[in-house]
């Protein structure tokens, strides 16, 4: 290899070579964290299973990142390639390490030349130092001491400290405070508790979404969900509002009227936590109620039948004279062909996915409506109509940087895995951006309920700006995420969210800037893109997602521009004319069947 | 569909449906080729079968182009979207056309408002539309004549014409006098000849290359390179340009020396049309020479036993005494085992491929060097060594866009012919830049010969920055094309060609700015890119090449990076972070054999 500009792409193909011919090698390429930041010249201490180190950085670039996916590309984007950093001895900028989260970034370089000694000569790192090895320890990122050793006595403290082993001259010896202090300062705490151990299991995992109106779910499952006690412990307090409300809306507890029976319907009642969450509320409150539990899973329903006998609370209510028929009603069947015997005032559902709308809870509630109070026939609603718990629920997106993620379905190497959402537990990535709201789907619809089906327009970064067809519930949403002075970054694909309000400002939420605290219920929603979408700095990204609905099945459409995106009402667009296709065309490789 | 942004996405989401959806039906979409250009509300008169035209420009883009590419991206680069172009009734700026002729251009809409009455008061269009109807027709896109009809009285000369048609009021009327122009203005010129009517025939059509080392050439592949008189006078005229040095050298024909006869061996004879030219040469300077034919192919050797046999010219010198031996002795075997008699003072070879070396012709004359005389051996070149027949050849390239070429190979859908060059006689290409030279052999090698195989440096557009090797044949060439001022490209390959010098000014080239003409024999290269790379406008691209050397095949790997490329000896390069992977890794889809 000859000249300054050649050895990047040579480096590339040497490279290529390797990943192409060699066994399970791995190569990881050593790059500064700091643009224009000076490569040691001596060799890393220590380093991974089989790793190498390229100096890609050798051609000193304007910028390491951009060197890096240039690497990337030439290589075909290999597993085999990995990053390894190196920290710059002066504070590194803050956020300079965000943007190298979501890239395969195996381990971290630190120089002894970061520390400085504290009043009493220990070796210790500054705010900046800090910030860069906690961003890196939360991700899992090994870090790598690296010499020479400090000038002598510079470290007095350390040099004090009484030697942990004879020879006094080996590396290891010189080494030991620094270790020390890192080991002192980003000690991890203890995880909390069993649950949060169970979801540090599912980082980056992708799975499937579930498909529960089509297929029925297994009790492993049931029992998984019913342990999130903080997602019923909000149901439980929206009925409890909801009731209450009720009762002061006839008087209060010791008005003059006696408060209405209460007539609650839970769509999908599963094994009955919701049930059982609903007459806990009831009691608080003392208002009368009776309730319908519809399920259409027959295993379920077992259960449910089981509690129905075995629980006081769902027989018939206290002090109630014998032959008093119990609170609870079981209903085995779908809840789209049930003919019931009255109206409900309330539905209760918990019927939502990872992105809000993805398990086709619209279609559901939509289906359900009918047995819900009309205005005028009393319910709590607006105009005496019925209401549905959830009220209302919002998806929200925003473009990641993923490669593990994207490498992950690339593996697949079918246009059917690149085409179908992930539920994941997102924890390799790069926001590229702030979330966006996307659909919104409020309940019940039209004129009795809590308002009318129609997206509202959000007022984040852009907001969704049309809907196909507000009768029903496909939806079409232009994000654009503006950049400003963000720099260069690859999009691998969208992260989504959701929240939802179940009733009177009770809200439950995946959504990070506002996540119920404790809720384990849903990972977020991974939305790949097939191929990696390179966003120059600066430059604004918009997102384009459809949700589409046939008479047999729900599915999303998405597409994502760099640039693009509507400005005003003239529909004023700059475009850098690079773009995805429109994933998933008419449902092809994922729908969720109805 | 609401909202004015929303239109382009969604247009590419209806667009989808129908083209995943729908048989053979095709997609037109109509754009303008101006920025900012109006776009008419009357329909468009005429059109291809089954085209309808959606209005992708209705959200008025800043640039139409970019806005085609996002609704191509978008559109899974689908074979059945097509553009119909709108020129404007203003003159069309200078090569606003030239990027759309790589695009997929069906038709272009001409409207009538672009005619001005000439002094006789007929339709004649100005010198701006005059050029772009000319581009057209080269591109062979068809041209639709658009209305409304001019106001009355705006072309008396026309309408004082006699009308064609009884019926005045009939569009075809009005008409009339604007296609009349139009079809004397462009009247094409007949073809040629039979060879250029050949020619058409194979625009566009991809060819794998040859790889007459490995195989053996066909009677008909000889055949028609046979018929390319231009190259054979070529060589012709180079071996009578040395025999003459030669007898120069010696004092001139009358001198007091007589000339030395000349050993001319022919490696790689055919079925002998160098072994004709260079008889044919040294009769017409009357200089002795002795000839050796080499040839592998056992079928070629038939007919050159033929040759021998029945042509005088073949057998030995006029006037020579009886039982002198033939001036042509055939050797029927491979030229890299062949022990022969005497060595050579030449060796005329004709072994260049499309891309100049890609047929292994410096492997082959470096396996023949031996056969040459050594300096100090009294051979015409420098120091009395002998020389070769084509002395030098130099390879070109440039990124060009050819969505058709793109999609040929995108048919085959799988990684091979995406990394397979082609032989392909380029005609609907936009070239991106001007062409930069890759790789320099020169013949023999060595001290003794015409120079050393060393890649020189090109002064052209970058020039290759560097070799592998020089010892060897192996070369690596980084060029870099600088687009100042150019708009955005979508680059879909390398277009390739080659320049050589067969002996003292001689020349063959398929290189556009100096093609031979007349010849026939060899159409451009193109390596395609398994993935269009878009350039921004302006942004530079930077062509990676390699010409790798095993013991047992030669193969090309390149790549594309935009922006990137070395600036001076310090390495700074500026990479937009942007690449195609290295095509070709270890010759996996494409090689030829030695």
């Amino acid at each position: 290899m000859a000249g300054g500009s050649a050895a990047g792409p040579n480096a590339a193909r040497v490279i290529n070579q390797v990943t192409h011919g060699l066994g399970s090698m791995g190569i990881w390429v050593r790059l500064p964290l700091v643009v224009g930041g000076a490569m040691p010249a001596e060799d890393v201490a220590g380093g991974g299973a089989g790793a190498g180190a390229g100096d890609a950085g050798e051609s000193a670039p304007s910028d390491p990142w951009l060197a890096w996916q240039v690497l990337r590309a030439l290589g075909e984007a290999s597993t085999r390639l990995g990053v390894l950093l190196q920290l710059p001895a002066s504070p590194p900028p803050p956020g300079a390490l965000a943007r190298w989260i979501g890239e395969p970034l195996r381990a971290a370089v630190l120089p002894v030349a970061a520390f400085t000694p504290n009043k009493r000569g220990c070796p210790v790192l500054g705010k900046a130092h800090q910030e860069a090895l906690a961003t890196l320890f939360a991700a899992g990122v090994q870090v790598i001491l690296a010499g020479p050793p400090p000038p002598p006595g510079r470290f007095e403290g350390a040099a004090a400290a009484p030697p942990s082993s004879s020879s006094s001259s080996s590396s290891s010896s010189w080494a030991a405070p620094f270790w020390e202090y890192l080991a002192y300062a980003f000690r991890r705490p203890p995880l909390p508790d069993a649950e949060a151990a169970l979801e540090a299991g599912y980082r980056d995992y992708l799975q499937a979404p579930l498909q529960p109106l089509q297929d029925n779910l297994e009790s492993q499952t049931y029992e998984t969900f019913e342990r999130d006690g903080a997602k019923y412990e909000a149901y439980g307090e929206a009925v409890r509002r909801l009731l209450e409300d009720r009762v002061r809306a006839h008087g209060g507890a010791g008005g003059a009227q006696p408060a209405p029976t209460t007539v609650i319907m839970v769509v999908g009642a599963g094994r009955g936590p919701l049930v059982a969450a609903s007459l806990a509320a009831a009691d608080s409150v003392g208002a009368p109620v009776r309730l319908y539990a519809v399920e259409k899973n027959p295993n379920a329903v077992i259960t449910l039948q089981g509690r129905l006998a075995a629980e006081a609370a769902w027989g018939p209510p206290p002090g109630a004279p014998p032959g008093t028929p119990p609170r609870v009603t079981l209903v085995a069947g779908d809840m789209r062909g049930w003919v019931p015997p009255e109206r409900a005032d309330v539905l209760v559902s918990e019927l939502l996915g990872s992105f809000g709308d993805n398990e086709l809870s619209p279609e559901c509630l939509d289906g359900a409506q009918r047995l819900l109070k009309a205005a005028g026939e009393g319910g709590p609603g607006p105009g005496g109509a019925g209401i549905s718990i959830p009220a209302s629920y919002t998806s929200f997106l925003h473009p990641i940087s993923a490669s593990r993620l994207w490498a992950d379905v690339k593996g697949y190497d079918d246009l059917e895995h690149a085409e179908t959402p992930y539920v994941v537990k997102l924890h390799r990535f790069t926001p590229l951006a702030e979330t966006a709201p996307v659909f919104t789907f409020v309940h019940p619809r039209g004129g009795g309920g809590g308002g009318d089906a129609v997206m509202e327009d959000g007022d984040g970064a852009g907001g969704p700006s049309s809907s196909l067809n507000p009768q029903d519930n496909a939806r079409y949403a232009s994000l654009r995420f503006d950049r400003q002075g963000a720099p260069a970054a690859l999009i691998h694909g969208l992260g989504g969210y959701f929240e939802t309000e179940l009733y009177g400002g009770v809200t439950l939420s995946t959504h990070p800037p506002t996540h119920t605290p404790g809720m384990a219920s849903w990972f977020p929603i991974y939305f790949p893109l097939a191929t990696p979408l390179l966003a120059p700095a600066g430059e604004a990204i918009t997102v384009h997602m459809w949700r589409c609905v046939s008479p047999v099945k729900v599915w999303y459409e998405w597409a994502v521009e760099v640039g693009g995106g509507g400005g005003g009402g003239k529909g004023v667009s700059v475009s850098s004319g690079a773009a995805t296709h429109i994933h998933n065309v008419n449902g092809r490789s994922y729908f969720v069947g109805l």
